[in-house]
This record gives structure tokens, C-alpha cells and sequence, in this order.
């Protein structure tokens, strides 16, 4: 492939996840079409399966700038928290979770949305992003439980992030067994405290 | 409408019903048409409208029968489990709720995937349904914090409805930042502890 096609090509590739962050954001991941985003993006329906293998590893690319500004997010929030005790570093990080998820609610929705289990094949930079955030978690908590063996503690990582997911999830669809969206914050906290 | 009318309305509802119930249990909610419900049912697919407003409609009364069964299991539990402390009747009707999901995955799905927010019309005997699960895990949880009032205990149980709901969810779908399946017996009953 010469220079210039290469070039071509990657420009396409950074305008289509561009076309569909902004398709996903505003419609949701069901309203993300082939046909409709090569004809956004000026090209041939083709073309879009030239630069990407499909659909999904198209939207993989969308929810992996996603999951990186989700990460800053909370990064974010824990580090201007590193004063602040354990449990108030989880609540910290837990709100910033929830502020993301409501901002970019379908943003944040098609990272659940994909198929991609424990099971199947999961790219590398994936689990690599998922393992700073856990880890983020799993930092306060080993101040809070420091003799938890270190299978243990990912466990729990797992389960405290799997309980603030479920709290900010059901809420934010203002599901009726979900908490109401302005008490949500203040539920977490309670939650986290009574854990920590 | 005379009575022969009537009992043959009342009885292709009723058959409509348990082919649904079975299609969504089988295929998920996403497998339920109206045009192969009618044909298995035999009848036209008009007469599906003539019972139902719309299939909505006829998923909500999947569902209604559904948190019946849920409703039930979850009782069960809790009766079997009086003698136990508060805490460890939490744990007893979240473990039901796991195993209810875990055997029931789709139908139970269905019962989240169904349009239904705390904005819109909610029938009636869905809102007695969920406070009948709601009140059982209120009572533990006012043993636990006897002096809360009315209003946090009722946001403290939603709340950890979500949460144990959040680590249901996933991990049974074998999400990768999930519990992994043959732990989240173990981590929701050490969540509840620490609340507890």
C-alpha cells in the first residue's frame, strides 16, 4: 500500500469513529447504520469494511475513546480526593462514575451494549483500560480491608463497581425500582460508607 | 358482547400468554413477533389486537407473571430464613433473586427491557408487585438501622435492590469488569455483611 493510500485510509478510519461517537451519542448504538454513516462520511458503503473488519470493531473503537474519558474522569476525581479517606475516595470516584453516565448516557450505554463477554476474545487495550479503573478501585480498598488476599480484593473490586453500576443504571433509566436520579449521589454514599 | 364472546376472548388471551411467556423464555424478548405468535396461537394477527392494545401490552402481562414467580421465590426465602438475622435474610432473598435470574434469564431480562419509567403510566398491580418485593427487604433493613426514617429506608432499599441487581446483571452476562458467575453468591452475601 503506498503512502498516500495509507494516509487515505487512516483518515477514513479517524472520521468514522468520529461520524459514529457522535451517531451513538445522540441516537443510541441501535440507531448506528452502515448505510447512513458511508453516506455522512462521503464514501462507498464498502469502504467503511476496507478500513474496519465490521461494525462492531468499528463501535469497539467508538467505546474505547469512551472508556479513556471515563477513565480521566475518574482518575480525575480520586486524585483531587487523595486527602480524603478510603471510603470518601470510593464515593469520590463513585460520583464521578455517575456524572459521566449521565452526561453521556448512550456513550456510556454501548459499552454495555457490545457483546463482549469473559468468554470471547476481548483486544488488549480493553482490558488494559478496564484494569487502570479497577485498579483505581482497588487502591481504597486495600486501605479498608488490608488483609484481603489479593484475589479477594478483585472480587470486591469487582462487586463494588458491579453495585454503583446497578445503582447509577436502574436510576438513570428512572426505572420505578431504581433510586430517583437527584438522590442517586447520595445513595452511593451511603452505600459506600456502610461498606467502608 | 355475548358470553361465548367473552370466554373465547378471555381464553385466546389467556393462550396468548403462554405462547409469549414461552417465546421470550426460549428466544428472548427481542424473538417475540406478532406474526408467529399469531400463528402458533391460530389465529389471525388481528385478533391479537383485539385482546391486547398492543404488544406491550401483552409483555407486561408476560412480566406480571413473571415477578409473580419472582415475588414468590424471594418470599420463600425470606420465610425459611426468619429465625436468621437481618443481614443473613438479605442474603437469603439476594441469593433467591440470583438463582430466580440465573434460571430464568430472558424472562427476567424482559422484566428491565420492557419501556417502563417512573414518567410513565405504570399499571397499578406492577406497582403492588414491587412494593410487595420492596417491603421484604425494607423489613430487614429496618432492623438493621432502626433509627432511619421512612424515607432514607425506602432510598436504602432501592438502593441495594440496584446494587445486588448491578452484580446480578453483570455477571451473569459474563461481562468482563463482572463478578465472575461461580462468585457472585459469595460477593453479594460479603457486600451485604459489610452493610450490615
Amino acid at each position: 500500500m503506498s503512502e498516500k493510500t495509507k494516509a487515505r485510509k487512516a483518515a477514513l478510519a479517524e472520521k468514522l469513529v468520529e461520524l459514529a461517537e457522535r451517531q451513538i451519542q445522540l441516537g443510541g448504538l441501535a440507531s448506528l447504520k452502515a448505510r447512513p454513516l458511508a453516506q455522512d462520511a462521503g464514501c462507498a458503503v464498502g469502504a467503511i469494511y476496507n478500513v474496519y473488519d465490521d461494525m462492531t470493531a468499528l463501535v469497539l473503537q467508538v467505546n474505547g475513546r469512551t472508556f479513556q474519558r471515563l477513565g480521566a474522569a475518574v482518575t480525575k476525581a480520586v486524585e483531587t480526593a487523595r486527602q480524603d479517606t478510603p471510603t470518601q475516595r470510593l464515593i469520590a470516584m463513585s460520583h464521578a462514575y455517575l456524572h459521566f453516565a449521565s452526561e453521556n448516557t448512550n456513550l456510556w450505554r454501548a459499552l454495555f451494549d457490545v457483546e463482549m463477554s469473559a468468554d470471547g476474545p476481548v483486544p488488549q487495550w480493553y482490558l488494559d483500560a478496564l484494569g487502570g479503573l479497577f485498579s483505581n478501585i482497588a487502591e481504597p480498598l486495600s486501605e479498608i480491608f488490608p488483609d484481603m488476599h489479593e484475589h479477594e480484593l478483585d472480587l470486591m473490586t469487582r462487586a463494588l463497581f458491579s453495585s454503583v453500576h446497578g445503582i447509577v443504571l436502574l436510576g438513570l433509566e428512572r426505572r420505578i425500582s431504581g433510586v430517583p436520579d437527584d438522590q442517586i449521589e447520595k445513595m452511593i454514599g451511603q452505600v459506600l460508607t456502610q461498606i467502608g
